[in-house]
């Protein structure tokens, strides 16, 4: 975890006083269950809440110096309740194993912090809808290869990243299902000394589903599944920050991160405004997807378990969600503020010399009876000279200027593949299939 | 593709005919649309489908020749397609672009390599049931850390292994749905050359959805997860795999691979006998997972497309697919005739000096009313003393030795805590759990 | 592997011929070494060379055969060679086991795949010297962030390129060290069937250093180090071909990949020239960077071997050296070809109205006496104004006219600061350091 | 950083503490060089030192108040020093960019990090050299696939793990000097502001080499090279960790991980020891080579520099080094105190009733005239006896039994086969290879 690149809030789900809170919880609702099953006095169930509403403090310190000793952390957590509520507590825990606490505690760790992630897509989907409405109709160059290929629309950019978080959308929801799950199975899972109505009582109590079969532990595909959606979702970050990056340089300049007063860009280089914030994300989705392979690698553990995931999911677990939270919020505050320069758009649109239109005149050709094969030896010819002027030449006269083009089509048919609305009268289509029809 | 690890109906798919039949096939139904919309003539459709109802034999030697020259494998085969059609073949391929028919023929592969691995799962599922159901009582001893901890059953890890198979097809199956798109909308994904309508014509034809927004290329988010998933399966696969291995132990040797007659397991040592199997699927797995990071880097394509996924997914497309099915295939195989010794599994159990039992011990003593420090430290120094004694002494006798022990609990109550069927009573509820009440 | 990315001279080096063959030397000099030892007769190790001077074909399918009913690659190899050789063969092989052979011919293979390596990145520093002594003192505008800063020339940009991949040939020289040794040491690695000396007749045979102690196998850290290294110079590949990719981009252009006669860009667009090449390098990095977490993960083999390893040698093995050898020889190619347009470079240092001199102007006005602060507050307030104009602004006209600025700089010392040589006197500096001072 | 897993002189190199600290010596140092050359007055170089001497506290929390201004780390930094040093300090800095000072500090701190994971890997070479001397013939069954193979010694296990680990070393020597190097050339890299001279000077001052071409950085292939080294030593100690593991095991039992009094295994479970510090050091292991792939990543920088590789440094600077160096410490700490139980490995040697000499007897055989394919079968069928028996059978009685095997071999010949002496008679010459003839 690094201070810079993470938010308070989901700070705030990886505190030890978190963690100790979601234990106490499961024990307390476990004592509940155990009570009513008359395994334990109700008065232990009691007794643990008459406390927990007193709203104590969590002194993880005196947890800590208990581990020191037992070398075993829910042994220290449960001397330190039993510290603090008195001989009831002796009763909590009943049948439990260690991992019960801990992989159960650790799934609602992992669903508060999909319900962040979730909210901070859906307020990154909100702002590239808005964007992408305010620039439905701006025309801008689409590039394949870096290279000008045929215009499109800022708000098709938009709308096409807009789409892509969508299904992140999905598929994270699906991801934190697939995490959710309680298991109060006991020592290697069978329930050898504690009944399943408890694990149904605690799950039910924490919005957790049941883990159908558990070992002594939930199995770690799920949470595989869990970190590669997150590589998935930093993979998208990565590809949008790198479409701000491009349009950035010096040379296309279309958008631009927005650059406060009093930034500097460079301590040598005064004139420098750099898209920094696209390039930190860039490195962000590089450390999140680091993640993905420590995450399936804790799939295969032995037997009824090892502890060999634990140490990853320390890192993991606060670093993924951490940096992912952080780098989908930065993302929407880039694109929230994104400066964009229609002008130049269009300016760059237009400086090809007409080539983007070659398809057009390619596809006329062909309708005016030209074969396939000279219709584009007619068109790159003629492509290549205004290639290689640097768009001082017009693709449109040079067209015009060639007897062989022009024994096939005629000078206003020629002009007439040269319109830019040409190309946007589908845009309508795309955002109905993105945003629906509203 | 590593031939020893290839099975025929998967490798099919990945094969240039099936490549290039898929292509035709786009191009052919696209041809369909655009004739209905009037743009290209009904005989240049009629002429496709005619030559290819004679079933022509896929020349592939003769495409790449072409592709030699033109350095554009859609082209080529293009060029190919109009050589056997002859002049009507000029109208295919109208307001198409290249990425049209090899993203959307990705797709149909990617579908049909779907296909066959649900089908794998489908099958390891039923065999994984058949043990389970086979061994549903068979007892053995339940390892955390390799560490004997309490009694399950076979059977219970058979069954979690089929629900652990049974999350990933229903994962399978979303990254199917996830990756099945079809994008017919031109240079930069406008549609400004071709009708949408061609796209989802072509779509209902080959069973895929309609991409809502492409750009030249379907997004990589969706093969991303697409392999990601195959990452996740593949880890599962490595888990069971694992199993097997620590069991066929010599120390352990609770199971085995199926051995043949005429199998030699070392060219040194006549006595051998490996599971060879699984340590291969061990490292056959960190293959599919060594796929996922390349496919999530094929994301951040720069602008409207690059062509550097193509690269990446010429290896990963097959290598991933291929290896993921004969591994399934061959788990399946292993799991089918793994050689179970029950008697085995007894003898271990019991050789802990039934320090096994100890946990039900420590719950009896605190429910006699011994705090549950004391319980802990009573049942350690006697369990202490088998464990040095390698099972030679009984936990039962040195407890009922103890006065401090029998202060609590009598000896018969001791007794009762060294029984087997205790641990058992669970296992129909969880049977029910994974495999429905039937 | 794939063909389409694979050159014939690594290709060979993986063919079951080549590791056969590397197999029956290594067999054979170890008989050389038992006879000598007069463990086997002479007359076993002659005939085994008698027969081999007669430079049999290598029957790989009555190999294969043989391997299907013993499921043992070793001893079906030596079954095939007893069935030629005759009798004296059944001396061959004594007391050594599978992975002496397996082992110490996947050395020999790597140390051929690292000298035909060696041999691609000596061709590839070969055109970067020549690039960079052309390009020395072109002029082009160096980038941060993908921002013009300040002026560099090509050659440094090749020079670079040039000291990165000297590092990663010492690098791989290393690499190659590590993994070339020789293990013949017996079943577990005691040499208690067969003496050290055979090893090490066999390891001075083969050009390989002997392993100093070996299991049964060769430790895999020497391989991991291995596949990781190539992974860096790939890696190093992916920097070199993002740069092209960048200069080629429209807007910037100021090199291209050689476009040859005939080929096409764009099934679509006739007008487009794609930096195909380089994007596929971007690829196929990838890939070879995803080879490096197996080789990692196979290091941690169970006591003294499991083999799951081989599988995954059995595809990356091949994959990583094809992969590799192809991408570095592609790279060099387009490095060879390049075409570079000094013009253009001019033409894009220029346009930023002189901005680029920026920092030259803040530290002479801090020479002059004004503190940082306000030197980088004056230059930032002006190189804003240019900036926002698009270039249409000249830096030293606004500098000239801004009294704050001509309070501290005279004219002749403002534009004095334009001066593009003064960014290029370290030049020769650089290229002595790189080259040497020839 | 997971502080439970991390030792406060690691951490110590990754405080901003440090970093302002080495930042503020390069700085000085090249102010020094700047007044030897000129360029600066000498008095500046001599306010910033006379400051220094006072071992002035860095007020961190006072210069991210300044950055959360500038947005700037540098820039705050240099600000803040100026605060303290007053007007002289305004020639700090002078021809410098960002870079220089962030580039050259990481490689300090690389070099810093390096060093004690160096001196970690030299304790663990102490300890480990010890464990070999002390149990250099002590016999332990060796396995491949998990099965008994033939007899080793412990010894010559530890003596493997140490060779490993002396090639780890040297690994880590290399790739510290790759990564040691200053670079103080400028926005560009040109040296255009600043003299060559300054480079060479802070070089020298902090122990460091000169970089001989950076751009606006250093280039990440170092990078890159070390933490991938770093990934190869992780792997390495998941290696002997697993052996540790495996050990353990209840059913080997043949070593255990030091269990301290008062220390518990399971709070349900009493009786239970696990290895926990070795599983522990698997998970580890997984986290350092998940940090591989980011630095591989961040080769590819655009241009000149972009900002990218700098999210990602934040996190696996600190995180790789101070991970690895718990890691080896505690690997050291697991050695050095672990339990080697040499009776129980000579149990466990002797239960497969001989088989571990079935070599021995297949090489007299072949000796003794029978051919390889009879040998094999004949000492093959009564292994499987004895196999089938768990033990119970002997395999030299059968053979013993077998007229075919006593027609070739008389029943002294064979009971000179089972000689546990035999396979131990190369011990010393693998030991004086790994730790020389002392």
């Amino acid at each position: 975890m690094v201070p810079r690149y993470s938010r308070p809030d989901m700070t705030a789900i990886w505190t030890p006083e978190n963690r100790f809170r979601i234990w106490f919880e499961i024990e307390a609702h476990a004592t509940d269950a155990l009570a009513e099953l008359g395994v334990v006095p109700k008065e232990a169930a009691a007794a643990l809440w008459a406390w927990w509403n007193t709203n104590p403090a969590i002194d993880v310190a005196a947890i800590d110096a208990i581990e020191a000793v037992t070398k075993h952390d829910v042994i220290a957590f449960l001397t330190w309740v039993a510290d603090n509520v008195g001989d009831q507590a002796r009763f909590m825990h009943q049948g439990m194993t260690s991992s019960d606490v801990l992989d159960t505690a650790l799934a609602v760790q992992l669903a508060q912090a999909s319900d962040l992630l979730i909210a901070d897509i859906d307020a990154l989907l909100v702002v590239l809808e808005r964007r992408a409405r305010e620039h439905k109709m701006t025309p801008t160059i689409g590039r394949s290869h870096g290279i000008h290929a045929e215009p499109v629309t800022f708000g098709l950019k938009m709308a096409q990243a807009h789409a892509e978080f969508a299904r992140n959308r999905a598929r994270l929801v699906a991801a934190r299902e697939d995490v959710a799950t309680c298991a109060i199975s006991g020592a290697v899972g069978t329930f050898a000394n504690i009944d399943p109505v408890v694990e149904a009582h605690v799950a039910e109590k924490l919005g957790l589903t049941v883990e159908p079969v558990s070992t002594q532990v939930i199995p770690r595909d799920r949470h595989a599944m869990f970190f590669a959606t997150l590589g998935v979702i930093a993979s998208s970050i990565e590809r949008l920050a790198t479409e701000v990056r491009h349009l950035q340089r010096t040379e296309v300049l279309e958008a631009e991160e927005f650059f406060s007063p009093g930034q500097k860009g460079s301590s040598a280089m005064p004139h420098k405004r750099n898209p920094v914030l696209t390039e930190n994300l860039t490195g962000l989705a590089r450390m999140v997807r680091g993640y993905v392979t420590p995450a399936l690698e804790n799939v295969a553990l032995w037997h009824e378990r090892d502890i060999s995931h634990s140490s990853v999911e320390r890192y993991i677990g606060p670093d993924a969600t951490i940096t992912l939270d952080f780098a989908l919020q930065r993302l929407t505050g880039v694109m929230d503020k994104l400066v964009v320069y229609p002008a130049r758009m269009e300016k760059n649109l237009s400086k090809m010399g007409g080539l983007v239109h070659s398809q057009r005149v390619l596809l006329a050709l062909t309708q005016a009876g030209v074969s396939r094969e000279d219709s584009y030896r007619l068109v790159q010819r003629n492509a290549m000279k205004v290639w290689d002027s640097d768009g001082a030449l017009s693709l449109m006269e040079l067209l015009k200027a060639d007897p062989e083009v022009t024994a096939a089509l005629s000078v206003a048919e020629i002009e007439d593949k040269f319109d830019l609305g040409y190309h946007l009268k589908h845009v309508d289509t795309i955002f109905a299939r993105v945003f629906g029809n509203s």
